[in-house]
């Protein structure tokens, strides 16, 4: 490629690394691309990191030394962080998503990449610090929030299912009972899906009494694995004694009211 | 917000449209956030499109009129399209992920965000002409790679369950017989996911005999939606026919040998 000017250059990478979030770019990909010297590219980057936080639009990380590189950090301001909890909380808030149990129809929230996107880039700045190897889930509900925050993370997703299937290979399966509604689930993992030893960050898009979290986790013992974090989009205020202690969340619900028809849920 | 110069509202810009694909913003939100003019701010998005052609990071589609703006389209070039799928049939030719009865295992590189963002970016290149209302997909394996379809062309998914669960209200159900196996299948799509008139697009991670797609085919006429579209991950080269008749797919199965374990696979 021939020498590009410094807008150009700007431009471009700052579409390269928002594409992909989480994937750290070693500098010479761009004195590469750019024909430009090291040293004018570590400018481009530091320009392009303090455009980038004053228009609230993320975060660039540096490391420096052998396999260090730059990375787009999808960091959410306060301000755009109360915006998009507020307007899903508000959807949330709709009566007529009341369902027969007192449950709530979330659904089109939580497959929505519109609103699944941003929450998952809120988590994800939760716990971008305790530098898990992937994200975990249970089918189904939260499989596009936990997707999302392992793109932010740019780290893979490991999904526990319900049911057996061929296509998993050998599973590992437990048994539990869910916390709250205390009916007896399932979930298997495919013993090729994680190795001994690595850190996984747990993601579903609702905590109940918290049984099926408290599963995953015991999954995750069953594979040797160290859970650093345990997020969720939704939470329930009751029951205030969930069967896991340390968790994150985006949103409280904090009660469904058949009668009067009323939902109250509100940022975390 | 201050007066901004062109390298600045160029690298800005970038970032807001690539994070967001799909998404149109209106040139206003540009013009009141740098305090630039109209004709300014088309002036960049110009500069911007030809850079990110020049540098194979997609396409940027400018719309006039009323409701009108700009929208990031991660568009692969010929080049990176190889490189992707080419990768992919690599892994997924690795023997050691032949399953008993000549099943190969995917689940990691269909949710896998490295693997399936690009895959997804490919497929929605080839659909976006469609215009589809929402994606749809049936769990749990496919929730991924349509998650990320759905997230290029910024519509929501929707997703069909195997199972039946409560925090679906009221569903449709359909049984039918997989393609290949000739096993008898359910899926359960609710009544508040889609409404009568919308276009879907179908997105699978496999497709064999063609059953499970036939079957959300019929599960969107159930619902009085036009099928614009479907689209795979891999698609097997036998049985040649399918039950379904259009449909593009990115990588082809060719063949399993069991025994002399050997798997081929290529770029459709």
């Amino acid at each position: 490629m021939e020498k590009a000017d410094r807008k150009t250059r700007l431009a471009v990478v700052a579409a390269m690394l928002t594409r992909e979030p989480g994937k750290t770019f070693s500098l010479k990909i761009f004195c590469d691309m750019f024909s430009a010297a090291k040293s004018t590219m570590s400018e481009d980057i530091a320009l392009l990191k303090n455009m980038l936080k004053t228009y609230g639009q993320g975060d660039i990380e540096v490391t420096l030394g052998a396999g260090g590189g730059v990375r787009y950090v999808p960091a959410v301001t306060a301000e755009q962080r109360a915006g998009v909890l507020d307007d899903i909380a508000e959807k949330l808030s709709d009566p007529t998503r009341i369902l027969p149990g007192g449950y709530i129809y979330t659904v089109d929230i939580f497959s929505n990449p519109k609103y699944v996107a941003p929450m998952a880039e809120i988590l994800a700045g939760m716990f971008i610090k305790t530098n898990p190897d992937f994200v975990a889930t249970v089918e189904t509900k939260g499989v596009a929030l936990a997707l999302f925050v392992a793109r932010a993370l740019s780290k893979p997703l490991v999904i526990a299912r319900r049911d057996l299937r061929i296509t998993e290979g050998s599973v590992v399966t437990i048994n539990y009972l869910t916390g709250s509604s205390r009916r007896m689930m399932t979930m298997s993992l495919s013993k090729r899906a994680v190795s001994p030893g690595q850190k996984a960050l747990l993601i579903d898009d609702f905590i109940a009494g918290g049984g099926t979290v408290h599963a995953l986790f015991e999954m995750m013992k069953e594979f040797s694995v160290t859970v650093v974090g345990c997020g969720a989009g939704i939470v329930t205020r009751v029951p205030e004694k969930k069967q896991i202690e340390n968790y994150k969340a985006l949103l409280m619900l904090e009660s469904v009211d058949m009668t009067a028809e009323k939902i109250v849920i509100r940022p975390f």
